[in-house]
């Protein structure tokens, strides 16, 4: 009875918001479900190849931004993130109790035919191009095009 | 015409968000809507029993962050918390405008037949035990069994 | 194929949702959806009349929650604020990359006849009334309303 698809818009990129969206995805893909997501703004950082800080970009203040907010090491706990401590712990926590940890969801996820697409208009504002995210991103597309494709399915947005 | 269910993820556990779920869930269910809500992560905190700080869970990270999060009297306003007296005072103003308060929307909830069930993986990973949630909890699911029994639900994330 | 309609309930007033917010609405008008946003809470900062601080309200609670809170121009990005710096910053990448900015999407919003209606509950309890929201705001609603019109939509929380 998988019949709807399930479209996740990951605007967050904050670490348990990113683990919620492919908890989800993954959750749904290993039942059969045809499962995308469109990462845009903060959730580009999920994305990017370079995990810790680093400058990206043309301009001081796409530079500025990237570095900022890094990528997937650097992503905030939404609460008592306290300077990035959390993330780990919480790392820790989930590998204690035999959860999957986010670098295993990203692979799972991308194993089980996950659609996984970033949103065009917000990596231009941030000047992010295709070559700074990793392999696993097909497409670069705008959220009209996805809400087009995502007709059929519950939208989640993150 | 109130043929769709409503599913919500819980998520959050900001004051402010956990009275938009509630309010969306007792409207939803009052015209005959079928409501369920999965509580998630920070959301979790909004079902504990007690309702302050309290050390929940074996390990120390575990009773770190729960004590950290605390229950429903610690749920802070997701901007202006001001150390807590945010939620105080904005409870004054709904009581002030006779709009019905957090607990008032959970016990309505309950009467109404809104389904509260707790996310299993959350669970685990914060060592938070059935015995831990409001008796009005029936069940710990996963995402997956949520997301099944979903499938003609709108799905709103919260 | 674009017969399923849009209903987003803008919950936040971060200048970062309400860009995404307003982006999905007007990309979804521009190819024939039919769009509302229902404004609640602190999405209500997006529509006030006043877009910098003002007293609005009766109450002391009211006018200082509405002051703190401010309007269209003093919409804060989710992180990395920087005391209101940011939106600006943020404003400026986006007219070097010829995108919409936010008053730009708003009117292009209207143009397209996206419904922006707003929140009667939350209005009660901030005391905001009609006329302090700009004139493009043509309907307050309960949320029970808002989601008995949105059957056959795709419901989307920001």
């Amino acid at each position: 009875m998988a019949n709807k698809d399930i479209s996740i818009v990951c605007f967050s990129g904050d670490f348990d918001k990113a683990l919620a969206a492919f908890t989800i995805a993954v959750g749904a893909a290993a039942i059969g479900k045809k499962v995308s997501i469109f990462f845009t703004f903060w959730g580009l950082n999920i994305l990017k190849k370079k995990q810790g800080r680093s400058f990206i970009g043309a301009g001081f203040l796409d530079r500025f931004f990237n570095f900022l907010m890094g990528g997937l090491n650097k992503l905030p706990l939404s609460r008592f993130n306290f300077l990035g401590v959390s993330p780990n712990l919480m790392t820790g926590m989930m590998k204690k109790n035999n959860v999957a940890t986010l670098p295993d969801l990203i692979s799972s996820a991308n194993e089980l035919g996950v659609n996984l697409v970033a949103c065009e208009m917000a990596m231009n504002i941030l000047s992010i191009k295709k070559e700074d995210l990793i392999d696993e991103v097909k497409e670069i597309i705008g959220v009209v095009t996805f809400l087009d494709r995502s007709e059929n399915a519950h939208i989640i947005f993150i």
